[in-house]
């Protein structure tokens, strides 16, 4: 039987695994979790909102009842071509006949000073809960070391990166700060919170319309946050980072929102042409060029939006309807192909694009340009997240703590479940200088 | 303003600092953990029936709304008796003019050889999650490596200890390896999964009558659970158990629910006479002896029955009920001496005690003696353990994870989020010998 090889458990990898259940093919999908991440709702996870568990959902039961998938948890270290097998750590090789790469991407930091060691990104669930204990752990700190605590930047959140990732987070760690003054007992005041996003460009959300983005940076900013445009990090340190115009921010959180690559991954260490963020080169129909059955898509690859429209040769944003769409195409290639049947040109089926500011705020962007935004905006994005959610218990606990914080601005998981338990403050604490 | 610090949030802090609410007095509320622990259910995180955030309930939110009560999280390293102040790491001591010691205990390894660096206790989140990824881990290995997976015993479960906690991971452990096999695809026969309970008393479930104790022996045994009794536990290392009658069992996994202690808690730490397990000696008033207005209460002091029963003066069981109940108890003795009223006796509340087997198998006994068991049994311990668990959130999320697995036996959070992600093979694996 026809092996197929899926590396990557993420949109893509899922999509594409799922349409060869039942095919005349063996399937093995290999990851080096056992659950895949809905990426999307990171962030939440990130600022206390939802539970790890919410987002995440076991790989294998998606394919236990499919006969001819099977999953393999291991960290995959290369390709041998020559073999035709993917090579794991610790385990036996992985030989194939067709491969799909759906490796995703990891945190780009542009050889930035300091910041891949000092700033939190948010790609996996790891950096999530990371993250989420982290800034807890700021909240403790402040209580229990309430002096100087503005001055070495232990309530100041600098957030890099004005995407979509970069909006959500600091407008989720706004209702953080509100809820844990509100709810939580703890003794600052709220104004002492500070959350600071910065950009390169001078707009937010580019692949937004004008008026989205406005309205975005006009809502965070009605709710607190500084905007800080057109400014380039310069290097982040474990107490401050310093932005392009020498001014320098105490703070103790840096979240990196500021891109991807796929060097360090499995299709950054596949020898082809890359494409930009080191995105592998595909055809229109997905498949990797110079290799023969290889297959790549969603983060991994430089994904051509395909179609007859003027846009039909730029490459498609790293978003999770490319993933999904073109894990389906590889999946379909690799039987075309079996068949004898020609393969067929990828084409993006554009749904729209969204971003959430907090409660009551989201902005949706229709392919027609369209912009739908505030609380519709912001219910067709609760609506349309909990339909992408992977499994139905997941939908309906995160149903259930979203209806509860909204209705009741009640508790989410604000637990710190890391180890380390003290010392609440870094060592080297103190007043940071200029 | 009467300052009291109450060391510990869990049952016993938690229910002490409650009873304190808009009283007279200042109260401060010290733990390591941001969260109060719902431990009863500990035993479903560790095999993968319920998420960490589902037991967990953030403190603060609890005392969120209370203006004479404040959370300090941090970790108690002593007692400055002459200044009395409690002292904590890396910040300030806390002055108290009445002190509630409700700092609980650990896991108790009788000096075993091995048993404390081998095995995995299960009194702590942190515990449980441990041990669910491991047990997870530890499956994901058997599907990679098939060959000799029962010699090294990668598919061998003990558990040590025959109370309610062994009684119930050992069920639970059963349900986790059926929906394994039947749902996850893994690739494994059900009969290759082992699961040893062992004591080294002649019977389980001590406190429970005879009868009661027979029918967890036979539902256990039912659900293919080897039962091992009046074996106890001559060492444990990373790859087996050796019980006293020089059998060796290969194992990989090893469940300690056998016992706790107060030893290397602030409990254990305090100059005063101690009683079974290295519980502090108190008065019937809960007051600790050779001490002025300190408390002792739930897991970390030996309370005393108290009532006009023949029980009086034996000492309480180490559960939830007598935490909660000493708890409020003790802060009503603060309240009684700051009026000059006399210090009352506190009387334990018995409400009967709950084991459960797994899906339809519980055990509910009544103080007069009355035994309710099976399906009946299993609801009663299913609604009551709703009833106190903290939080309506968590009861909710609870009930639907609960609803949703026993109607559908469906996925719970199956999902490894500890850091390694490779190897899932221990480095000196091989087969075992004798």
């Amino acid at each position: 039987m026809h092996r197929v090889v899926v590396v990557g458990a993420g949109f893509g990898g899922l999509s594409a695994a799922r349409a060869l259940i039942g095919k005349q093919v063996e399937v093995t999908v290999v990851d080096q979790r056992n659950f895949h991440t809905f990426q999307p709702l990171l962030y939440e996870v990130a600022t206390a909102g939802l539970d790890s568990g919410d987002v995440a959902y076991p790989i294998r039961v998606i394919f236990g009842k499919a006969d001819n998938v099977t999953f393999r948890m291991a960290t995959v270290t290369g390709v041998d071509w020559d073999r035709r097998e993917v090579l794991v750590a610790d385990s036996q090789a992985l030989p194939f006949d067709s491969l799909i790469v759906a490796s995703g991407a990891t945190a780009r930091f542009f050889g930035i000073p300091g910041a891949s060691e000092h700033s939190f990104p948010l790609y996996t669930l790891t950096d999530a809960r990371r993250l989420r204990d982290h800034i807890l752990r700021r909240l403790e700190d402040v209580d229990a070391h309430p002096e100087g605590a503005a001055a070495r930047g232990a309530l100041t959140f600098v957030v890099v990166g004005g995407g979509p990732t970069g909006v959500e987070v600091a407008g989720a760690l706004a209702e953080l700060l509100d809820v844990a003054v509100r709810h939580d007992g703890f003794r600052f005041n709220r104004s002492a919170g500070r959350i600071i996003l910065v950009d390169a460009l001078d707009r937010l959300l580019t692949p937004f319309r004008e008026s989205a983005a406005e309205y975005a940076a006009g809502t965070l900013a009605g709710r607190g946050i500084e905007i800080r445009l057109g400014q380039s990090v310069k290097s982040v340190r474990a107490d401050a980072v310093e932005l392009e115009d020498g001014s320098v921010i105490p703070t103790r959180t840096v979240v990196w929102a500021g891109g991807v690559t796929v060097e360090g991954t499995v299709a950054g260490g596949i020898d082809a042409p890359t494409g930009p963020n080191g995105r592998l080169l595909v055809d229109h129909d997905l498949a990797v060029r110079d290799h023969d059955d290889v297959w790549a898509v969603g983060d991994a690859a430089a994904v051509l939006w395909g179609g007859a429209g003027p846009e039909a040769d730029t490459v498609c944003p790293q978003v999770a309807q490319v993933a999904i769409q073109s894990g389906g195409h590889a999946a379909r290639q690799v039987l075309a192909r079996l068949d004898g049947r020609p393969t067929t040109p990828f084409a993006y089926k554009d749904k729209g694009i969204m971003a959430t500011i907090g409660r009551r705020a989201a902005i949706t962007q229709f392919r027609s340009g369209r912009v739908v935004r505030g609380t519709l905006g912001w219910l067709a994005w609760l609506a349309l997240h909990l339909v992408y959610l992977v499994g139905f218990r997941n939908k309906i606990v995160v149903f259930i703590n979203w209806s509860w914080r909204y209705l009741s601005w009640g508790s989410g998981p604000r637990i710190i479940v890391s180890e380390e338990t003290a010392p609440v403050v870094d060592e080297d604490d103190g007043p940071v200088g200029p």
